[in-house]
């Protein structure tokens, strides 16, 4: 490394050390470009140029076993840099991106994938983290230039493989493909820079100011203006039709074990996962509509995700991190008791979340349910309600029982003076996200034993509907 | 779910309540035992009759390709329950010793494997997590009525495989490896419960009373005297031959490169990854020689760790936790600045850790160590001493250069102080874990130039010397 560099190499030194000290935002520096161009010296001069300890490059290549178990997406997401770090992405959702643009046939899956990326890259940008992305760029000769005088010295020869030719042979068509891209996926949040390749020492010099600039600039997230929307308040619902005597054992047996078949069954496992979502007011039951959900299923394939509070680890990611860490493997559940819901219940009416964060948080969860959708999770989401007297009654049971106690707590009935507040940001919710995809069901749950039911219905038939549809190619 | 068991269960909530109250200490129940006992039947037990929201259920089954490419031990450490929770291990390390003890040929194998299971239990006593682990046994004529009844009843039919036929007719030798399993493995910090479980009322009533039993039973953890021993003060090197001009560029060139081609070579990325540790007094060159071993490296296959404060996360689980999660995949290199040997070098001399605990540390990072290098890892470990004289310098340098000004704190002052309490830890050290699986190569490092070659040639010959060895069955 030339002493030339040393001026930057302080610079971005002093920088790094800057992004450490105030770890309020994170840095995604993501690399891509055509072979040959050299996005792994690139990546390299990073990690010189940088204090390595605090960077965090990911070479991301065929997804393993482990990684096409779970929505695709997720491998990207997972590895997000934490706020105060550099994390450098090599073969990014842009390669999943590049692939689909190049399939023969109709650009809908493509453009959906660029879709998808500018939904992502926004939520990142508003959760603080900079996305500098760069695209090295040859032309055919250049590139073949270069590939030649790599496979010469017999010092990088083993660096050039006969993939590396053949994607140099379709160099115009990548060169399109890559255009709509870039063109698709450019905003102010998270700009491309298309890097001449051609001279190494300029395109170094050029990646060294664009990471150095992006430490000191500080890009004002996209301000998502909030879309007021005029919400019915949430009328009482119908009560249960009553059970009949002994209705209740038989019915709710013969719904667990149908569950438990559906979720061992190979439809099920060989292409599918579920994700059920509890939420409600206290003591509306979602405990005990928990515990016969899963009193019959393997309790090797499921798990039951209480939501407290962030640890040190999630409060360093997007929000959503910490729930796309729990988000069961193909052939598995997790049962959510509480949930990202959190974030427009609690989180708006206690003033954890800022109106900024919880009103853009309707359409991150929407884009987020939709793509596990389509990876193939079965989200299924309750919404379970409680009348003000049956609550009551059911929090001066919980004072008298002694196991029952440790689930009361001073909270619970400050909540519960909260009620109208709540009641006005559920309707909310259940109004903007009861999607298609990931539909909200409401129930009343009065009547614990017909809520149970009901539920258990509920559930049993999101599961059969799906497995119904044609598979989902994941 | 009968109402028998109504008392145990609010028993056992008010006991798991405690433990999260708590937070001190986590319970690791391992459940083994032959084929049609009801395994699975009691982790669901444990799920109805505990909060499953607190409880997180493990089935281990082959080796994922992620799991495969990393030491195996860790998939189970990886999983060991925070404090406060429960864990259940279904098809845990007991299921790998039992097909080793069930393999033809010497025993050896299984004897190591159970030996490092003792050590492995021992620490997790040490670090809090009670081990309850349960058998369930049932005779070979029980075995096979059992596994008939499964067969016959409809509902349960799809869970009898052929494979449980096969293991049912080996059920005398596999009673006979079980046997001496539990002999070998029984100890009173994590006892073995074997549990008759022909009647499956009775079988679930010992299981939830041993649960109960472990939850409100605190297990003192075993007491590991420290071994006192003699060792020698460390005497300065003799510092290192003097450079001839030139000689230090052409000389760190070569072995850059040739590194960077071992890492890089189908002997080293087929079997093997890279565990490379630096400590050192500070401002002795830890951080100027992992420059320049990267240099060449492809930053997608390594990164650079640097040890800090554990997070959350981490405080929750045994002190190795932190380290096993940042071993690389095969491949892959991790390269630490600093590393667990704070635990016997920083914490020992600052306090910051119990004379019982970094003493037990000696003999836990030996076990690690070793466990990883059978697993293909190689590990190489370097102290870099550097004389009062020359660390005073660098100090003072570090004050005047501005891009250096953010490595110098107070804490670097405070502890040149202690200088001799360190160099007593490091003597300790260096005689106690210099093992010949992963050697500690001790550096002068008052000549900058000269040690970061020394380095460099010292882990070029160990990747060397392990990729002449015979390939170990990973």
């Amino acid at each position: 490394m030339s002493e030339a560099f040393d001026a930057l190499r302080e610079a971005l030194l002093e920088a790094q050390a800057k992004l450490r000290d105030a770890s309020d935002r994170a840095l995604l520096i993501v690399i891509s470009g055509v072979e040959g161009a050299g996005k792994g010296e690139v990546v390299n001069l990073l990690h010189h140029l940088l204090d390595a300890r605090h960077v965090r490059t990911y070479g991301f290549g065929p997804p393993t076993e482990d990684e096409r178990a779970r929505p695709l997406l997720l491998r990207y997401l997972d590895r997000v840099p934490p706020r105060g770090t550099i994390g450098v992405f090599f073969g990014s959702y842009y390669a999943d991106a590049m692939a689909l643009g190049l399939e023969d046939g109709d650009a809908s899956a493509f453009e959906h994938e660029l879709a998808l990326i500018r939904k992502i890259e926004r939520m990142l940008a508003a959760e603080r983290v900079t996305v500098l992305k760069l695209y090295l760029k040859l032309s055919k000769k250049e590139q073949k230039g270069r590939l030649e005088a790599l496979a010469r010295d017999p010092h990088t020869a083993w660096r050039v493989t006969a993939e590396d030719w053949a994607l140099a042979a379709m160099h115009g068509r990548i060169q399109k493909v890559a255009e709509r891209m870039i063109e698709a996926t450019d905003a102010p949040h998270a700009p491309w820079n298309v890097i001449p390749a051609a001279d190494a020492r300029s395109r170094d010099r050029r990646v060294a100011k664009l990471v150095l600039e992006a430490l000191e600039t500080h890009v004002e997230p996209p301000s998502i203006p909030r879309v007021e929307r005029a919400v019915p308040a949430l009328e009482p619902l119908p009560p249960l039709a009553k059970l009949k005597n002994g209705e209740y054992k038989d019915e709710l047996n013969a719904l667990q074990e149908r569950l438990a078949r559906l979720l061992r069954s190979d439809a099920f496992t060989s292409a599918h996962s579920l994700v059920a979502v509890f939420e409600g007011m206290d003591a509306a039951g979602k405990g005990g509509a928990i515990r016969r959900v899963i009193d019959r299923l393997d309790a090797r394939y499921y798990r039951v995700v209480r939501v407290a509070a962030p640890t040190e680890e999630e409060r360093a990611r997007p929000y959503l991190w910490r729930f796309h860490r729990q988000f069961p493997r193909r052939g598995h559940a997790t049962i959510f008791d509480r949930s990202w819901y959190g974030r427009v219940l609690v989180e708006r009416v206690e003033g954890f979340a800022a109106e900024a964060e919880w009103a853009r948080a309707f359409d991150e969860i929407d884009v987020m349910e939709e793509e596990l959708v389509r990876s193939g999770v079965i989200v299924v989401k309750f919404w379970l309600d409680v009348s003000p007297e049956e609550q009551l009654r059911r929090f001066e049971e919980r004072a008298r029982i002694p196991y029952k106690r440790f689930k009361l707590t001073d909270e619970d009935l400050r909540n519960r003076e909260k009620r109208p507040l709540y009641l006005e940001a559920a309707a909310e919710m259940l109004a903007r996200i009861d999607s298609a995809w990931a539909p909200f069901h409401r129930i009343p749950g009065d009547d614990k034993k017909a809520a149970r039911l009901d539920v258990l219905r509920k559930l049993v038939a999101a599961v059969e509907a799906r497995l119904r549809e044609p598979s989902p190619a994941v």
